[in-house]
């Protein structure tokens, strides 16, 4: 398989495309765990960042209240410029706003085994796990993936190990393809997989950062009340009084420490809870400033966008527009490859 | 299961669709196998006629050769209108033209077991024979089809017994989103199967005429090829000389007669062949005439459609926008029922 470690970019600026679905206002998890990643990227590469709102319906059963996935789709997009996703060099857009997506890949669907599906790892545990997630659009989640990134002959695709056989499985798409539609001239781009370390961030609670656990920070969560989470966030359970010493190993909040910390702080927390030197209000105390801190900035740029909220919906026009014409583009290549192009 | 027999229209007029691979110039097995009925159907209904090119990518794992699949779509639309229909009274147009079709196909694919693809008998069959057939694509052949159908709101789909199964999953698609998103107020109506008899029209050799079996009487086979192909034509293998008697029934020429004359024709050429009163060129004699006496009206309006190239273009062109502006308003509903308004 071919991959990157994300410490390693690829050796020019090149295409580097990432999609997540709307999830609405993100969290601290999604920051770290995806998003300051693209931050990154931009620097090095020409981003293309999507709302994979196609992809929310794979696993969705339920109709959505009206507006709800929109207002989701609009929080997400907010947290993403306020983060510091800049539309001038990045091209974000929306994957529904772009039938060029379905048409490759219904066109892709012709050339591609069944069998290279059924045997993705993600699809096979999830319907073992629940039934109704056997649905032909289920089934063809990567593939649709695929189609996603082959528009736009993107060269990497940041993910994390659990996403790695998607890429692959992309590779071989664009390479059956490319073999028996254009062996001359390949037209479908083979990523590579630029691997992003995603090990999970922890919420309040220990648990993994999830909004389905109630235990987020959100990315534009108000100062006082990253203050009163943290607070109250549950420490050590062995270290019961205030003259008991405790142990980070066991803490939710030592993890805090690791993502926000710098090792003199981490130093000071970790002996000072040993010995019941410091308190757990007192070893909280950095953590709710470096947190913060950080979101300051992001409150800050949210409150402009927020205060003019076309400016949102515009910027995803412009960007759906300069996506759309790549997009057709490739799809003219593909179309004349396969005899359509009347 | 819902069908009709061809012979009970529906109710009121109502709009009917029906689409035919891109083979190329028609033959007479086509005609009677289905555009006869088309030309009847749009005396009655709202007539929508497509097509199906990316049908035929779901079966084809070789590369055409550049513009022989624009000719065929081409050569196959002149014989539609040669045969008489209509396009002032029928919409006709291209699948790939519209990207909608791919679009409903993904969208109505997330809320589609891939279970009830699998069990379509037609694909087990055709998988069985060949191996190479097990794409994706192939698999979700009669979703795609579902997308065609529902697009366009068509009340009925006229199809052979055979096609049956897939007008069923088509109702079935369409129930299952309606209850899932829409169950106030149905977005997708459930079509009929219009039952049309498409038993096989034999060939010049007695088998099922195709393509493959070099066996075919072109629509537009100039007046000579006809006599010729007419005259070469096996006939009952036991009737050796002129003067052995024969027996229609183990004739392929029979079968035009079933197909071309009237019962004094039949009548006469029957008793003719057992009792040796004619020759076998007596008998293929009225077969000839009636053929090109039935080809002649295709062939002047051929004539007329090929001396301006341009038009048959335009008459596409034409009923795509409209067929198009059909599409784009049912995929707003669907599109609003799913949430993905924006
Ligand atoms: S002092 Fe800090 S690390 Fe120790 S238990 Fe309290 S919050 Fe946790
Ligand atoms: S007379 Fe007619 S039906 Fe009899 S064998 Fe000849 S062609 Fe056939």
């Amino acid at each position: 398989m071919s991959t990157l470690p994300s410490d390693a970019p690829l050796p020019t600026p090149q295409r580097v495309l990432s999609g997540m679905r709307p999830t609405g206002a993100l969290h601290l998890g999604h920051y770290h765990g995806a998003l300051k990643n693209w931050v990154h990227l931009q620097n090095e590469h020409d981003c293309f960042f999507f709302v994979a709102d196609w992809h929310a319906l794979t696993t969705q059963t339920q109709r959505p209240e009206p507006g709800v996935l929109e207002q989701r789709v609009y929080d997400m997009v907010v947290d993403w410029l306020a983060a510091g996703i800049d539309p001038e060099r990045t091209t974000l857009f929306i994957q529904s706003r772009i039938a060029e997506h379905a048409e490759l890949f219904t066109l892709l669907a012709m050339s591609t085994p069944s069998s290279w599906l059924e045997r993705m790892p993600s699809y096979k545990e999830a319907v073992a796990d629940n039934r109704e997630l056997a649905t032909y659009g289920f089934l063809g989640y990567p593939l649709l993936q695929a189609a996603d990134i082959l528009l736009y002959k993107a060269s990497g695709v940041p993910v994390g190990e659990d996403q790695a056989p998607h890429v692959e499985v992309t590779r071989e798409v664009a390479r059956r393809f490319n073999h028996l539609h254009s062996p001359a001239a390949p037209i479908l781009a083979e990523p590579v997989a630029m691997l992003t370390d995603t090990s999970r961030v922890a919420g309040l609670d220990g648990r993994k950062m999830s909004k389905s656990y109630g235990n987020t920070i959100a990315m534009r969560d108000r100062p006082e009340v990253v203050d009163e989470k943290i607070r109250t966030m549950p420490t050590d359970a062995q270290r019961v009084r205030r003259g008991d010493p405790g142990e980070p190993s066991r803490c939710p909040v030592w993890a805090f420490h690791e993502l926000y910390s710098d090792n003199e702080t981490r130093d000071w927390a970790a002996a000072g809870c040993r010995s019941a030197a410091i308190g757990c209000l007192d070893c909280k105390q950095p953590l709710i400033k470096a947190i913060q801190a950080q979101q300051q900035p992001w409150r800050e740029r949210a409150e402009e966008l927020l205060a003019d909220p076309k400016r949102v919906h515009w910027i995803v026009e412009v960007g759906t527009e300069r996506a759309r014409a790549v997009a057709r583009k490739t799809l003219r290549e593909v179309r004349h490859a396969l005899g359509l192009s009347y």
